[in-house]
């Protein structure tokens, strides 16, 4: 049994591009359609009811656009706010970004206290320590937002001293006994060499893109839901400017797009 | 005559609120409501179609929630790129920032290059090289978009370190001759000491806000549309997160607002 559809994966913007990399590689014959909704990003500092709005206009685009097996939220914050609502509303199963973050931060974990860095809007959720909690964890959890952090990977400073700063400045005051950092957010990682030479050699440094992949790798086959080829096709939609998504499609998924491959769709005319 | 109907500003999200104080300032009989997109903030880094459609949903929403008697596009990007068809649109008279922002600057230079300051959309546009020769400029205009100063300001981090870099970083390799330096964008006002102190003294350091409120003044004057009193009542409206307009009024628009007083509105279901 071999379902051809695609998995469905959408992001605030182009960050979500580093989950989609990591799907790919993990589970190189199924096909993906990403939609990253650069017309309304960031979504990290709006408020819950409009990251919800917008991750069920970006849902319904993406079943009604690629005809789609399974959806992956790559937003960790339309993953913290937007699941109920998204799970009350499609037909298809749906994973979010953060339980796997969790189960990654777990498994790293020695006993001290978490570090989550992420969004305003995933700090005020604290879907974070919800999962870490409900996974068992019986240690601290301390969230930190760090709003500059998506605009100075978005401008490509990710080297120098003014990302060492600004991590530097958000990094200030953490707890004593932190042992694991979570990168809570997918432009993150973009980030990762300066947030390690920010931080104690101890430290663990884990974001959830990997685990996200093990984790619908597990859905698809217990549904029945795996394709098993030929070599797949992909689809890359945005909601405005597809020269932005090509230019950093190199460094956030790993190969370069060229700017004619990326599509604009409107999401509003589906909803 | 007295036109009791109140002046509609609008912008992106909480940077306009600068240009509003001007208004008020210059205007204190006029009625005003400004609306801040702030569901899709920032215009800086979309396409020009997606801004000029953002904008018309905002004037749209003014007209028939405020009844205005004019418009004041506060943000220099939907200035640059949306004012034909806010006016092929609209029956009220619409002013930009722009073309006052370009009179500032001529006023003050002195002959050397103009260094205009703003978003990607704005300095893609050329909207300022534009205006600067058709007021009569024949010096240079160099344009530089400096995307992270929106967010540091939006952040809150107005003084210290990481703003000095950063605008020390936008401002390396300015023309030798410069002489005028055009703040392009409502936000940057609020980081006028850290781009003063990055600046030669000899450089004049402009924006827009008191040319906007004395174009506004003159036609409100010629074409009869002035109030003339009693002390008028203002509105704010928001798209989102009217906490956040809130927490930074006292900053921006020189009087704190209490959240209560921000409307949330959905500039959608007006278009």
């Amino acid at each position: 049994m071999a379902d051809d559809r695609p998995i469905g994966v959408f992001d605030s913007g182009v960050g979500g591009l580093t989950v989609l990399r990591a799907l790919r590689e993990l589970l190189p014959l199924e096909r993906t359609v990403y939609l990253g909704d650069t017309a309304r990003v960031p979504y990290g500092t709006r408020s819950a009811a409009t990251v919800e709005k917008y991750a069920l206009n970006n849902a319904r685009t993406l079943v009604q656009e690629g005809d789609i097996k399974a959806l992956v939220v790559a937003c960790n914050t339309a993953s913290a706010v937007a699941l109920p609502a998204l799970r009350a509303t499609l037909s298809v199963p749906v994973l979010g970004v953060i339980e796997p973050g969790a189960r990654a931060a777990l498994a790293a974990c020695r006993g001290g206290t978490i570090v989550v860095l992420g969004t305003a809007g995933t700090v005020r959720s604290e879907a974070y320590p919800r999962a870490l909690h409900a996974l068992g964890h019986r240690g601290e959890v301390f969230a930190r937002a760090c709003p500059l952090l998506v605009p100075l990977v978005e401008e490509g400073w990710l080297a120098g001293e003014v990302p060492r700063l600004v991590v530097e400045q958000y990094l200030q005051g953490l707890p004593a006994d932190v042992d694991t950092v979570v990168m809570g957010c997918t432009h993150y990682p973009l980030l990762r060499p300066v947030l390690r030479a920010a931080l104690p050699e101890r430290v663990a440094l884990v974001d959830g893109a990997a685990a996200t992949a093990r984790e619908l790798h597990a859905l698809l086959a217990e549904r029945g839901l795996a394709r098993g080829g030929p070599a797949p096709a992909h689809r890359l939609l945005v909601t405005d400017a597809p020269e932005q998504l090509a230019r950093v499609s190199g460094a956030f998924l790993g190969v370069p797009v060229a700017q004619d491959a990326v599509e604009l769709v409107d999401v509003l005319m589906t909803a």
